[in-house]
């Protein structure tokens, strides 16, 4: 099955208690499409960058296996740029710098040959370019995922809500789950959420892990142990490009898959942190993947007598 | 096997985002001891209240299978009171007041018939009492379990650390792990206490589950999503109670009964939250606990490919 991916490409500067990287490529579509990628090829991209992106980058990405029919350059201008540092937790963090630059005027535009995707990822951005994606697609996808934070929660709720009602799955952290829904405990939250469109909701916990809410059933899947996080940026969009690539790997979306999904999410997402930007996303295989996957297996696992 | 409980019976004052609760009964000995007679009787009970402790509880304690021998009764005195209002979160709380009344003058005296315990739990307590008890006994318990927490790394680190060097299982939470051992992944900081001692070190996340580490291997137990949280105040105590109950009905100290034990704690914990004071833990049975075993076993299960 084929995946359209849209989000940001980005330049990112990263300040975290394990060091600091300049200028290092970042962007919620470059992650997501990035670990998909591993599941899937081509995995479809729809992003905008200005002429100072590297060619180098993007040679990598379609040597991977993505394609970048749909990524617009914009010449004479710059990417989109983030600036962050984390705290010592590794959770929280301060955004020191934002430069929209290309973004400010981001219009998605699908080629033809994208329009038939089965599997939609709208990576974090304006809710309301996320749904013009929606709007040009002429055939419904079979899945459509969505991301997104707090911060259009509390800017453009009522966009929000008008593309969450269109998703199948959306994936939050827990306090954006809390938010979202206007209830504390996440088991009340998810029957919220569920009412406002999305049959599924995936709440993202970082080092807590992670829980799935499907049709009234919940998985819950942790986070494995690491002796360093030196990075989390793009954790959380490389663990959404491992549950769709699975997905559209497999095509199924039963619950006993979506399970699977998220344990491939979080198995990419625990990749992601062990170095900065995409770096330890270069260069993974299938073996490595399954792999880790066991080690989740194997983390949860007893026997009830 | 016989277990032996050391720690508080007491009375707490309780605001929660759910309510108020006032002079209900609380304390560490008091969860522990509960939670555990559901698994072993009896349990043997060491630890001190004032002439103002109602005769029904203590009645009720005897008649769930706790030995009441060891438990002195200080005449015209006062038990020991905690009162604390929780955070909207659940987990964060401010202390409001504490009155240590009897506690502050406890000696604790372990009966001649209760010396030959298999199995002792300490909770929450003065290291140097914890102490105390430790050296009563002729002949070191198969097991010993420690339970206990930030104030006293704050201000009796020397004595805690003695008696944490003759401690088998080390509980505390996330925050104290990471005090404890001074490093900030919980996978070096598990490193770190098993050097200061503890072949086995749980770190109790609360509404993100539980971590296992023993020998070098490594279980994470999630927390049930629940609708109410009513009053977590107890909750690491009973889980306590019941992992120390699991072993000694078992008495079986494998990695694969230590993951049992665990889980059967956590389930005896998302009991007590779900209730003021020990209301939920009182009237539960076998039945109803193996069921919540069930689903901490379904809600991580899944199948990999």
């Amino acid at each position: 099955m084929s995946i359209l991916s849209v989000g940001t490409v980005a330049f990112d500067d990263i300040e975290t208690p394990s060091g600091r990287a300049n200028n290092v490529i970042g962007g919620a579509c470059t992650y997501i499409s990035l670990a998909a990628t591993y599941f899937v090829k081509p995995v479809r991209i729809v992003s905008v960058v200005g002429d100072d992106f590297p060619q180098e980058t993007l040679d990598y990405l379609q040597k991977r296996g993505a394609d970048l029919a749909g990524l617009q350059i914009k010449e004479g201008e710059k990417s989109f740029f983030w600036s962050g540092r984390y705290h010592k937790d590794m959770v929280g963090r301060d955004t020191l710098d934002t430069q929209l630059n290309v973004l400010a005027n981001f219009d998605p535009v699908i080629p033809p040959q994208f329009k038939n995707s089965e599997y939609l990822m709208l990576g974090n951005l304006v809710p309301e370019i996320q749904m013009r994606v929606l709007k040009q697609l002429p055939k419904r996808p079979k899945l459509v995922v969505l991301d997104t934070m707090n911060f259009w929660m509390d800017n453009a709720l009522e966009d929000l809500k008008k593309v969450i009602k269109k998703t199948d799955v959306l994936t939050v952290n827990d306090e954006e789950a809390r938010q979202l829904s206007g209830e504390h405990s996440l088991l009340k939250a998810a029957g919220v959420i569920h009412k406002m469109g999305p049959k599924t909701l995936i709440i993202k916990k970082g080092e807590h892990g992670a829980l799935l809410f499907h049709k009234g059933e919940i998985f819950f899947a942790p986070a494995l142990p690491l002796a360093e996080v030196v990075d989390p940026t793009g954790a959380g969009d490389t663990f959404a490009g491992g549950f769709i690539g699975w997905l559209a790997r497999t095509d199924d979306l039963s619950f006993q898959n979506l399970k699977r999904a998220v344990i491939y999410g979080s198995a990419m997402a625990s990749f992601c942190v062990e170095k900065f930007s995409i770096e330890r996303l270069k260069g993974l295989n299938s073996s490595m993947i399954h792999k880790r996957v066991q080690q989740f297996a194997d983390l949860v696992h007893f026997q009830p007598v």
